[in-house]
Parts: C-alpha cells; structure tokens; sequence
C-alpha cells in the first residue's frame, strides 16, 4: 500500500512554521508497512488543492490531508473536499458534542462559527478528535482513501492513533511489522557500523532490516521485520541479544527512553539520589534531569558554578587547585563532583567543566575540551572529552556524555 | 516572481528527519518578496525527480532542489538533472580545489569518491559550497531557473545566502522588501491584537502588511512594506515607533534577539552580574541564560534547589519559612532570590519556585502555579503566574517569565 501526504496552509509555504507532522504520519505509516510515495504542501487556495489531489491519486492508494479545516474563512479544505468528490452537508451530532464538551472544559460555550465543525460532507465517515473541534474526515473515492485532519500536530495525532491507524489495520490485510529500537550514545554511526558489521551482515538471511537513526549524540539502531508475529518477535529479539553485548559501552536504553529517565528509574528503585555540579554546560544537565516528571523524587538540585568564584564559595573547590591545574581540568572535575556529593548530600554527583566556545579555547586546552566526573560511595571517576562542534553542538554532547558516565556509575560498569 | 521547493531524499518520506530545509527556504524567499508556490517531498529516484521537475515548473519561474547529492550510489540528483537538461559532464577545478581545502582542514585526503563531487552538468553554473564537498548547480532552462543544493542545513544555507540570493537579486529586480520584528513575551495574540487594533487598522493605508508569529511564550509581530526603499523605512520605522509605547509592558527586543542577549547586553555594558536560584525550571534558565556565548563575564551560576533541604542549606531559606507558607510561596521566591544574590555576590538575583506538574498540584496550588523574584540593590519583587500547560509547557513558560521580569528590573520598570 502507497501513501502520499498533503499539507494545506500557507504558514508552511512562507515558512511560518516547520512541517513536522509529515515526519511523524511518514514514521507511523511505516511501521505499519505502508510507504509514503510523496509529501506536498500547497496553500490555502481550491484549485491547487484539487490539483494536487488529482496528481496524488495517480500515485498513492491512501492520501493523507493535514490541515485548512479552522473555523475562519482562509480555511477552505472541508469546501473544497466535498465539492471534489460532489457530496452534500449533513450535520454529525456526535462532533456536534464533542464540540460542546471541548468548550465545557474550559468552562465556556462554543460560538456558531465552533458549531458549524459539526457540518460535514454527508459521504464522508467522520473520526472524531479527542483534542479539538475539527473532526477527522474519511472518503472512499475511485477506489482511494484520502483523510482529512486538522494540521495542529496533537489533534492530528490524536485522530491518526486512535482512528485512522485502527481502521486502515481492520480494512486492509496489513503486513504484521515488528519493530525494536536501541538506542546508544557516546559513538558515531560509521565506527558504530564497523563494530557490529559481522551482526549487520547476518540479519538479511532473516529478512530483519537495520537502520541507523542519529542524531546529535546518539544513533539509535532500529530492526525491523514482518512476517508471523511469533517467528519475527522470537527471531528479532533473538538478533537484539545478540547484539547487546557488542555494544555494552553505549548502549544505554530501548525505544523512546532517554538517558535521564533510565538513570531515574534505577535511583527511584533503589531509593538513592542524584545533585549535579555544572560549569560548561551551564545547567543543561539539570534541565535534562528535570525534564522527567518526577525526578524531585531521586534528583535534589545543581551548583551551577560558572565563574570560579562560585566554584570556590560554593563548591569549596580550593582556589590554588584552579591557579595550578585551572577550572577545565580533571583536577577541578574531580573536586566539583566530590564536593558536590558532600554538600548536597546525595549518593551520586556528576560534574562538567570545559570550554563550549566559541571563545575560551587555547591551543592546549582547545573549543571542545571537556572534564566530567561522577562521584559516588566508591570514590570519584573523571574523563576527558574532546567535542569538535559549535557552543549548542558542545553542550549538548558533554550533557549526554555526563548522563552516560553518570549511568555507568550508577551500574557499577564504570572503571 | 514565484517559486516552488523539491527536496529529495527517502529520509524526509520515511520521516527519519525533519524537512527544516523548506521552512527557512520560503522565509528567505518571502523576505525577497519571491512567493513560494508548493513544496514536494520526493523520493530518490529519478523518474519520480523528473515528474517533480515537470510539474514545478509549469506552476513557478524558480526551483529550488535540495537533497540527493552525496557521494554514495543511491544519490541520484545531479545525474537526473544532467539527463534531465541534456547536458554534458565537465570538472570544475575551482570545486576540484575546494574539496582539497575542506577536507585539510581535518588534516586529511579526499578520496576519489569525493573528487567526483567536481564534476557537474556542463551547462550549469556552480555555485560554491564553503562548508561541504557539494557545489551548488544553477541551470536555466525554457527560461526557468533550477537550482540544486545539498540538503544539509549549514550547507543550503551558506549556498543559499552567499550565492542564490545574490544572483536572484542581481538578475532580476525584485522588489525592495522592508521587515522589521517587534519580540513580545508574556501576552496571547489575541490580546495583543484587541491592544494595538487601532494601530493595525492603520498599517494597510500605508501598505504595511503585518504578520503575528507566535511561538510558547513569545508572539513576533513582523512588518513587511515594500517599495521605495527610503519611503519605506521612513513609514514602518515611525509606525513602529508608536507601536512601541503600546506594547511596552511585553516588548522586549528586535529582530533574532532573544531575552537572554538583551539582558546580557545591558549587564556587560555596566558591568553588572546575575546569578539565578531555580527550583520548578530545574535549570531551564540557567541554560537559556548560558547558551549565550560570552555569558561568562555576566552570568555567574545557579543554586538549583529542586529538594527543600538544598533550599535550607544551599540557599539559607529558614525551614520555618518553606514549613508556614510552603516552598510554593511568594515568601520563599522572594528568599531565594535575595539569599542567592548575597550568596553568589552578584548584582541581580533571579528566583522560580512552582509546581511544573504533572503530580504535586492541589487545589490551592494547582499545577502551573509559579512564583517568580527578583532581588536587586533596591530590594526583592515578586509575582504570581498561572501557566496552563504540561510540564514541558509550564517549564517554558516560567523560563521566559523570569527572564522577562529580570529584565524590566535590569532597566528600572519594574515596580
């Protein structure tokens, strides 16, 4: 089965904002074996989107359509949609109440522009969206299926998952695809394939296919095959295992964790806590941590000590180790953590000190450099990092390789 | 003059990345007055390309193409076009040079898969590529242009504005487009409008066009006129200027400024310090804070108190304080802002303490309640806000809000 996407509004054309549910319906559609052939955005304008409906059917067995479909007059999908496939209106009740119940929970009553939502072309079957006022619309035509969505990206995921996605499943005998990430950090993608190439090469005799996914920091490894489910899952999952130990230096998680929420997870089970101590990458690492709902059960806080003096008062990093070694060096690191550990109070501690750039480099101690050290019940670890990329490029990787060392600890695999 | 955008590449299909490439393409486009028409997403291959190239140009006089010019087998571009248009092969020794250049700057040899990057159509015009190996390749052709450049980020964009944009203003005489960007923080765009309507209203007699860019948090509003150039600076300049007062409470920069910058600017010219004391935003405005280059001669660190005793013993807030009001509290904002300003020994002190959610809200202080202080030589102010969002949302939010409230004290407006 084919697919083509068709994004409707002109704030994607004037660049007003970036397309990312292409992407997103792109990813779903594939992993439920079905490719998308092309994405085309158009603006808010009947004859182009007519045209571009016509060219997609040519090509694509499903169409999908995001966006045009607000209540405000530039809005011209729905229109245009149902003068395409010489429909009439009919009023659906059941959108009818969804639209009063969305306003009900912000304790308001919808306007008759919000309730003309409910109008819809009467040969359409209509998938309702839990999240907003527009209902997802699905037509049959020529033997085609084209979707209608609003373009707001958790509306439209909304109706993807729990409407469109079901219904092409229970219509279409859809190939079974079972799919498994790992995820790694620390390595790139071209020593991390020659690390593993004997595994890699092993998998096409089982159908299972590999993709590398990276991005800044970490790739992640995605296998897929399709076929019986209990074969695939028992051969895929067989292949993984294989896998892990090969790649037991990064590998750190699997599908959409992320490194500050695996590292949670453990220190939660073991009722031990985390502070953190940063200087280069300016509290990022704190941010990352925070990120995850809950962390102020394991995570108690930061010293963010960006001068040396906040070091010195807040740290107690004696001032004659920055004069000798300087505050980029695996002395200080190894003094922040320590330190960190003590006057937090914490099990674990994990430091950052460096040079993010773009200014503070020197030939010694280049753009780049970074010390990081996790401190714990068994003493102190410290590592050198050498990063070649841009201030934003810089801290995010010494933030992820913090959480990498700082999850090594944790486990105890760190030497 | 309008254009339409190809991408090439299965990665964007598959939704392995995210097509940025189009968004700042139609802005750049926009603020030359160029309109871009469609954007198509197509997969690497070449009869799908050529059927790409045929429909753009029956609808546009320029083509943009990015993607597919890698040195490996499966991209296809430059070979498609060269068939597509006709030509011949040729080496262009300037790209010859430039590989050699790019590829000592990592004290390394290109080898003969990269020099094949130096040959291109024999009809085209090479445009230079600084920051990779593939040159940018411009064509006329049934009096269209066709543009074709790599489709990584850094690359189109040196590519784009160091040579296409040049040559379309050089060839054609496009409209002189005048823009300039009022940044808001802490208002809807809705409420912002309903403030400034009689203003707006008065824009369109003077052929200024007015556009609300809105993203969490912050609410652009760019004004765009075009014409003689010295008129139209005349006209938007003096409009925005008596925008100005009406917007004052949330104005807070021009252009690409973001609040950070503004802040930093106005410490470093004086020669003042900040120090932060985060609990609800975990470190989000410290990072937003030293994500500025040179922020260090400012900025000089965080006590990200995310536990209560980091509050007591890092930040000196009396138990009895966090025991009668709750760390929640205006008493409490207001204490760590003043401690962290005497502790850190800086000039300015900013302070958060809220519930970020999704757990810990009740109904008297529900989620997105945050209290935000700013301690200063005139003594401490606090406010309440009433974010609505998730946790990533609210987090955000109460970011920019300390920010914002930093700043007003920085410059005296604060009460």
């Amino acid at each position: 089965m084919r697919a083509e996407i068709i994004t409707i509004g002109d704030e994607i054309l004037i660049g007003q904002i970036v397309d990312t549910n292409s992407a997103w319906m792109g990813e779903q559609l594939g992993l439920n074996g079905i490719a998308v052939k092309q994405i085309t955005s158009v603006s808010d304008d009947a004859a182009h989107i007519v045209n571009a409906l016509d060219e997609a059917q040519t090509r694509a067995d499903l169409i999908l359509i995001t966006g045009g479909l607000g209540p405000t007059k530039d809005d011209i999908t729905k229109k245009t949609l149902r003068t395409y496939f010489g429909m009439g209106w009919r009023t659906d009740e059941q959108v009818q109440a969804d639209v009063i119940a969305i306003f009900k929970r912000f304790g308001r009553e919808p306007g008759e522009v919000n309730m003309l939502q409910a109008e819809v072309p009467d040969g359409c079957r209509v998938i309702r969206n839990k999240n907003g006022t527009a209902p997802g619309m699905w037509f049959e035509h020529n033997g085609k299926i084209f979707v209608s969505m609003p373009g707001v990206p958790f509306e439209m995921k909304g109706i993807m998952t729990d409407g469109v996605l079901p219904l092409l499943r229970e219509k279409f005998s859809l190939p079974f695809i079972y799919h498994r990430t790992v995820l790694t950090q620390g390595v790139g993608e071209s020593i991390l394939a020659a690390k593993i190439e004997a595994w890699e090469d092993s998998l096409a005799a089982l159908g299972i296919k590999l993709a590398y996914l990276p991005s800044p920091g970490l790739v992640r490894l995605r296998l897929s095959a399709s076929g019986n489910e209990q074969d695939i899952r028992r051969a895929v999952d067989a292949k993984v295992e294989e896998l892990l130990p090969q790649i037991e230096e990064w590998h750190y998680g699997f599908g959409h964790e992320t490194l500050p929420q695996v590292i949670g997870k453990i220190l939660l089970e073991r009722g031990q806590t985390l502070a953190t101590a940063e200087s280069c990458t300016g509290g990022s690492v704190a941010q990352a941590i925070t990120s995850v709902p809950g962390s102020s059960q394991w995570y108690q806080g930061s010293i963010v000590s960006y001068a040396n003096e906040i070091k010195i008062q807040q740290l107690d990093i004696p001032a004659e180790l920055i004069a000798q070694h300087g505050a980029v060096s695996e002395e200080v690191a190894a003094a922040m953590a320590a330190n960190a550990r003590t006057r937090l109070g914490t099990d674990f501690a994990v430091s950052t000190t460096g040079i993010a750039g773009p200014g503070g480099g020197s030939a010694l101690k280049p753009v780049g450099l970074v010390y990081i050290a996790v401190a714990s019940a068994n003493g102190v670890i410290v590592k050198r990092f050498q990063y070649g990329g841009d201030r934003s490029r810089n801290i995010t990787a010494a933030t992820l390789s913090a959480l990498m060392l700082l999850r090594k600890v944790v486990l105890g695999h760190a030497l």
